[in-house]
């Protein structure tokens, strides 16, 4: 396996199938611990400029730009490596994500969970917010 | 934490963003491994159902009816627990699956990766294949 390595995307784009709107949803795990840490979502360009870089790059749906996830944080994303599913509708990246994931400080963007039929916070932030960071 | 508890479904629901036909993407995690299973969707009547039986239900965006996965191969998803992202537009279940998640006999639905630009196939159906599943 290549980790971060300049990779052509003309096999992998050539297997997805984007959505209507140009996109495709991308969940992102942490390659060692297998924490799941967000879902994002990437259009073409996004997709061959993250194997192109090494470094994860989606699509931001509200400010309708690609998002160099970190670029304002410093809490980059590191393409260990690209999984599709059987579809080709949706990816999974294994990344090193450095510092937090999400814009609210917490590791995982997945901080609340139900429990008892009550949304709790099970994941405090950090300290490390990322301001200026939005999805 | 109660698990594969009947749990009401009214607080998630006010807190989900569902997106304009009405789904919201959901990630399914085995939960002691932490592998990633499969994307699937949900809408507000499998969200409830799901936390009301202990039995993941989604939506099929291609048969456009509830999916209640493992109804025709017994390859059910029991919840072990739900989790919500931070803007309230992704689910994450932790689940324990039967046998496989993906209809093509695979463990996950996440079987291919791109290696040195080359989509591959790194995982094998077991044999356990699902067959009359579909998404």
């Amino acid at each position: 396996m290549t980790q971060g390595a300049t990779q052509d995307a003309s096999q992998l784009l050539a297997a997805l199938r984007f959505g209507s709107d140009g996109l495709i949803p991308v969940v992102a795990q942490q390659h060692d611990s297998g924490e799941v840490l967000m879902l994002a979502w990437m259009n073409r360009d996004a997709v061959t400029e993250t194997l192109k870089t090494g470094r994860v790059c989606y699509w931001s749906r509200s400010r309708k730009q690609l998002w160099r996830k970190g670029e304002s944080s410093g809490h980059v994303q590191r393409l260990v490596e690209l999984r599709v599913d059987c579809d080709g509708d949706a990816l999974l990246v294994l990344i090193d994500q450095s510092g937090v994931a999400c814009h609210t400080g917490t590791r995982s963007c997945f901080f609340r969970a139900v429990r008892d039929g009550a949304l709790i916070e099970i994941q405090q932030p950090s300290g490390a917010a990322a301001p200026g960071e939005t999805r």
